[in-house]
């Protein structure tokens, strides 16, 4: 990286935010300086935002900031990891320091909430692209996984998926909303929650978890993939926000948007029957929705039942059927 | 990620390269999980890769993997750091198989000698920007890092900086040179050899250490200023190829690239003089050139002292006097 770009990454990320005990070295070496409790296993994940693909063109930068790090949480969340350093490659067209003052704001913000320290980065001069890494923390052999789901076990999700979905669309100009609604759905697109608490304390208790970043039916197939089993589930549980409702009077939208449309970082996970109320009372004591919309069974596939108890015909994803 | 693209990082960077026994869990989940030595610190680094910037346009498919990969081995070897993991973020315009395949295969040759293993990706379609971040241990309080150096320490340089930047002026065509100075030179600026193995051995021995990447003046500037101190170089010291000589014969232009291009990632160190016979016996034994090229002095600033002995001006940077 050139001199005038590592003064830009000092400037906006160095002396910000919090300062942990297990950074020997932050920003400003060839490499950081890290130590991982004893015992712990860390749990690490990296993703790109690109936008357009990511976030809509013309994304408030704190969004942004804040969406680049809740995609990185909410993969931390789905192992049961507790957060604690990121790093950041930020490909940027120029120097621009409002964008940057922005994105930095978004990103910090969120950072803070969960003790996560920047501990290294490199800024280049290139097409808008944000990389950024995760690390966290998780017992060793705690870790929830995609590949432990048994027959039997009751299917949960966090939170009412489709919303991000729905929220694009209607960045997009495709649907029209009341101001609230459209408020309240551009901000689970733009501001998503990780699960980063209902995530710590599943440990123990959910015999497998995923993040929905891909859709709520693509990701529960990672885990039925993973674990070699299937799944039925109850398209009358599915869980929806009341602008969602108010958007799509017709059920086979709101299943649509539910199973298919990706971003919503919510927790999808499966429980064995006799923990379920722990379940339920570790959301409820989190204020986090939560909700049983299936069970796994042994016959590969995700099987869609209708409201009136008929198995609705799809692929093997389910949600293609809509596509 | 979508599926598609799962599927593309899956395919080509899944189910290749060395197997670790301190990885839990690579590939294929939410987060890789990952345990890091009793009594060892983990290093960290991440860099983005762009077209045009690090690479020229049209660079071997092989050699961008090979490069994406040897950037952050060198910032590891600049620490002491014994290399373990590697995530990958690419951004692609689209799923070109041919570059793909190729890129890979540069990736994991170097990724194998040095058994690094790729623990987590992320696919996504976008303008081309490669991240890449690396994981090393190094003993608790063993690493190597930029603010040790103390007066009367030397100042060690391995290789032949300069080769890089001159193999891109050819690239670009600014210069001419023999098929076999023009494929050297190249080749220095594709395919860098991170000197993993002589960061290793200067544990205990360098006082301070970076890797050349922004240029030998610029990097020992870093040094200087977070060890408080300043230096004297010796022009006449400076270690040149017999590609660069030919290409170069006068000497002001030699000072150029050897001191102010960037891209080298050889490691520029300092050692306390009782410790210099153990420098220049590991470094022949690792049959890696390295010269000794000044002294650091209490007065910040680097000062660079011509062949006859008298002071060359120069701004902080040294190489700037040449921009």
């Amino acid at each position: 990286m050139s001199l005038s770009e590592f003064n830009l990454i000092e400037r906006y990320f160095t002396a910000r935010g919090v300062r942990r005990e297990d950074v020997a070295l932050g920003v400003g070496d060839d490499c950081a300086l890290l130590r991982v409790p004893a015992g712990m296993e860390l749990a690490v994940s990296i993703d790109a935002l690109v936008e357009g693909h990511h976030y809509p063109a013309g994304t408030d930068a704190a969004a942004v900031g804040h969406k680049a790090l809740a995609v990185g949480l909410s993969d931390l969340a789905a192992m049961g990891a507790e957060p604690a350093w990121a790093t950041l490659a930020l490909s940027l067209p120029e120097a621009d320091e409002g964008w940057l003052q922005g994105f930095a704001d978004g990103l910090f913000a969120l950072a803070d909430r969960f003790r996560v320290q920047l501990v290294g980065g490199d800024t280049v001069r290139g097409p808008r692209v944000i990389s950024l890494q995760l690390h966290g923390f998780v017992p060793q052999g705690m870790a929830l996984r995609r590949d432990g789901a048994t027959v039997g076990d009751l299917i949960y999700v966090t939170g009412t998926p489709g919303d991000a979905g729905l929220g694009l669309e209607l960045a997009l100009g495709r649907y029209s909303a009341s101001d609230a609604d459209a408020r309240y759905l551009r901000e689970r697109l733009d501001r998503p929650e990780p699960r980063v608490m209902v995530g710590l304390q599943l440990r123990g208790i959910a015999s497998a978890a995923i993040d929905i970043s891909d859709g709520l039916a693509a990701d529960l197939g990672h885990i039925l993939a993973r674990s070699g089993v299937g799944a039925r589930l109850e398209l009358a549980q599915l869980p929806y926000s009341s602008a969602l409702q108010r958007l799509l009077p017709d059920a086979l939208e709101r299943w649509h948007y539910a199973l298919g449309s990706g971003d919503d970082y919510e927790l999808c996970f499966t429980v064995p029957p006799e923990r379920c109320a722990a379940v339920e009372q570790l959301c409820a004591a989190l204020d986090c929705g939560c909700q049983c919309i299936g069970r796994i069974e042994a016959a590969p596939g995700l099987r869609l039942y209708r409201p009136d108890g008929t198995l609705l015909e799809n692929s093997p994803h389910g949600f293609d059927h809509f596509g």
